[in-house]
């Protein structure tokens, strides 16, 4: 792999963004304000044939007329100039670029034959690029930013995403975004003319910054060197794919989406297994499961134990544990009488560990269950049942001279909250066992409050329906096996 | 059916709470203060052997001292009370109740004897009750609501929600009411000590005001009932259910969570779908198909147009839909022309229709795509992609000078957005066609623009992952199915 022009990608001292422009609306526009948002001391160059100035900053009608080095190029000219201009930097000496534009192979024949052209016209001058066709790329290591989806920088984090297609990593970007989850680097690989989906894996795999590695993959181009790339990596570190064309229809979109040809989808399943690879089913699993990977800790078998402030839920969850070949364990004996010294009478007295809505003892309970041999991950459902801001309002009901009590109580109680979410998760650490967490509440909204920030910042999330945190936990198994396997 | 009396339970002219409290942090505290915030003309009677007054409002110590006729009675005293209050209730002259109270069949022997007594008391007296062991139920058209789950009134809507765990029931109602979704009726139905599962069904089939049917079910007390009723009712009105006890794990939990027997999970697939009930498999689509069924034409096929503006997003959404029996059907000669006609040339040629995040021609795609004879049902993907604010960001980035010229793009925007929403529900019913829609951004931030309060007030969704509209598509063209082979 030609490591130094990918770490140019990722780094580049100076580069020039060719058909950068002030015409509000055109993707220049944007483009060029996303690369000097975060600029520090890298040197920019917008080029663009017919202006002096963009963006406030000296232009040049061609890169072969800038004064100083180049490292890297960003090419967003119309699709008949491409080629000319990838010329031109060949001639420049820069040592890399993408090219956003599209209308290349994704546009039959001819685009094919232009796509060819462009390859071996950056051949000929040495240039590695990424695209075309491709939504963009950042580090947020380093600050550079290729993509337009928002005017805002990307949260540094241990997480790389490499996505065939822009608008499905955008997705997972924006997820990331709402929820404060930092991503390390993303690359939106487009046709894949030049650098493809394997380049980017084998230099994530070594890049110290990337922990865990998301993948949207419509097609592979290089299947065996997948195979032995990942094979070599899921050792170190995870990696989980969203792979598409699994129906005849999904693969006929994809062909015409990135001209990628999926292949017979239990090939892939089957290739993805030898090799580590987990995979999932759906793009907001993509999210949900390669933050669980980064945060947990290995799982060391199939067992789970249930911690449920609700029985709806804890059913629920039961099911769709074992649905996915968890096993939802018998407890020892040992807990069972632990238990039963710290919950009402009336608790389930079993698996799932069913408070029924008591209160106060959720953390000592699940204590008590990663203590127990029979367990090797905890899914405890219904997190936070209580709305302190509710109750304020319930008891100021009565009168209002009561609010100082209430305000009281709320106090008090968040911060025993916010005590049992420090051990709870230095407990995570201690036992070495997974704790996945479902709120009882749909919606996104508890990320507002300071218990969920508290879990966030922490890197752990809250899933926010029985289903998903349950998901979850059968890929952290499946990751514990596969590494086992390994010996 | 004792159809009066199950009037009265949603709409008593007086009511005795009894266990009413104003003892902040006990249930009796919460159900006073939800019994009383919408009461208009309801006589409401606080019973509480030790006060005076509760709530402002002059209390009882025991029902029979009240003056009055008490047509339904809340009751929330301990359980060793229970019965003995229901004897005065008998005496009292009063037609059903409410038993909030947990600790009877779900607690082992004593609690089944203690449960038996209850009944054959409350039998004795002429009363039908709800519960025990339930979280409340309401009616959002009387305004008469027992559940405590938040203080506030939920959305008057079409939507019916009978529930077998008051925290399912809850995170479907929350839902619901953070996305401005309303129902009609509530019920959790508890232990179903007397009144079933079956008697809620029968009265929200006749009942005007609900037009769809949601249940979440542990386990059927009156199987063959059920099944009878739900022959008869399906082909008039939707019914959705999520039925949990899939795997063992799950019946185990569900047994000592209401001391429901599962059955074999297979028994109950072929009867939910001899009889029309569409089944769904989590708790986020149990909400999210019920208000599909409710808004959406009845879908006469299997063939599915999808639109997308984003080419991930339509692999995605091809994959989705035809793994769910849909099918990602041939365009017509005639709808290809016509897409030739207003699309860029680089537009897919195809089913998905991949408008390669052309802007505009959008809604005129769609109405195309619904007057094709080979498609039953649109999937519009990654709609609303461009976030008008975010332009104006950009705008003014240049100069501040030009915010005007923003604020009114952005105005033009929105307009002509708004504008195309009407045209497409307006399309969905001249063609009796569902259209299905589906966000590109995660989350549900979304609801706060202006353009998904149209949607939302017209109660069509906009779902957040492409897979979940997918799941929503082919649960309406099984309804559709089954209507068809009713005849």
């Amino acid at each position: 792999m030609d490591i130094e022009k990918i770490e140019c990608i990722f780094n580049p001292q100076s580069v020039a963004v060719i058909g950068a422009t002030d015409t509000f609306g055109k993707w220049g526009f944007d483009l060029i304000r996303a690369v000097v948002k975060n600029r520090g001391k890298r040197k920019i160059y917008p080029v663009n044939i017919r202006e002096e100035e963009v963006c406030g900053i000296k232009s040049f009608h061609r890169v072969t007329d800038i004064p100083e080095t180049v490292d890297f190029a960003v090419i967003v000219v119309p699709a008949p100039h491409v080629v000319s201009v990838m010329r031109d930097c060949a001639k420049k000496g820069v040592k890399a670029a993408i090219v956003i534009t599209a209308g290349f192979a994704e546009m039959g024949e001819k685009g094919k034959e232009l796509q060819k052209e462009l390859v071996s016209v950056a051949r000929d001058g040495g240039i590695r690029f990424i695209g075309p066709n491709t939504m963009g790329h950042f580090s947020t290591l380093s600050g550079f930013d290729t993509l337009t989806l928002l005017p805002v920088a990307f949260k540094r984090g241990e997480i790389g995403l490499i996505s065939q297609s822009g608008n499905i990593g955008g997705y997972v970007l924006l997820r990331g975004l709402e929820e404060g989850v930092g991503f390390s680097k993303f690359i939106g690989t487009g046709n894949e003319a030049d650098l493809t989906l394997e380049d980017y894996l084998e230099y994530l795999g070594q890049d110290d910054n990337t922990k865990v590695i998301a993948l949207y993959i419509e097609g592979l181009r290089q299947g065996r060197r997948f195979f032995e790339l990942a094979r070599e990596i899921s050792k170190k570190k995870p990696i989980v794919a969203l792979k598409v064309g699994r129906t005849s229809a999904g693969m006929k979109a994809a062909q015409s989406h990135t001209s990628a040809l999926s292949g017979a989808d239990r090939i892939y399943d089957a290739m993805f297994k030898q090799c580590g690879v987990i995979r999932v089913d759906e793009v907001a699993e993509l999210y949900d499961t390669a933050i669980a990977l980064l945060r947990q800790p290995i799982m060391k078998g199939n067992r789970v134990g249930i911690l449920t402030r609700g029985g709806g839920f804890g059913v629920l969850s039961s099911d769709a544990c074992q649905a996915r070949g968890l096993d939802v364990s018998t407890l020892s004996p040992r807990t069972i009488d632990g238990l039963n010294a710290i919950l009402p009478p009336y608790w389930s007295h079993g698996n799932p560990v069913d408070t029924v809505a008591a209160t106060g003892c959720t953390y000592e309970a699940l204590r008590l269950m990663l203590d127990d041999e029979n367990i090797d991950a905890i899914y405890y459902v219904a997190v936070i049942d209580k709305d302190p801001r509710l109750n304020i309002g319930r008891l100021i009901d009565i009168a209002p001279s009561k609010r100082e009590q209430a305000e009281r109580l709320v106090a008090e109680y968040n911060s025993r909250e916010l005590e049992s979410v420090d051990m709870m998760l230095s407990h995570m650490g201690e036992y070495q066992k997974p704790i996945v967490f479902c709120s009882s509440r749909p919606g996104r909204k508890p990320w507002d409050s300071e218990l969920y920030h508290r879990f966030r910042d922490d890197g752990v999330m809250i899933y926010s329906a029985p289903e998903d945190g349950a998901k979850v936990l059968a890929r952290l198994a499946e990751y514990g096996r596969y590494l086992r396997s390994c010996g």
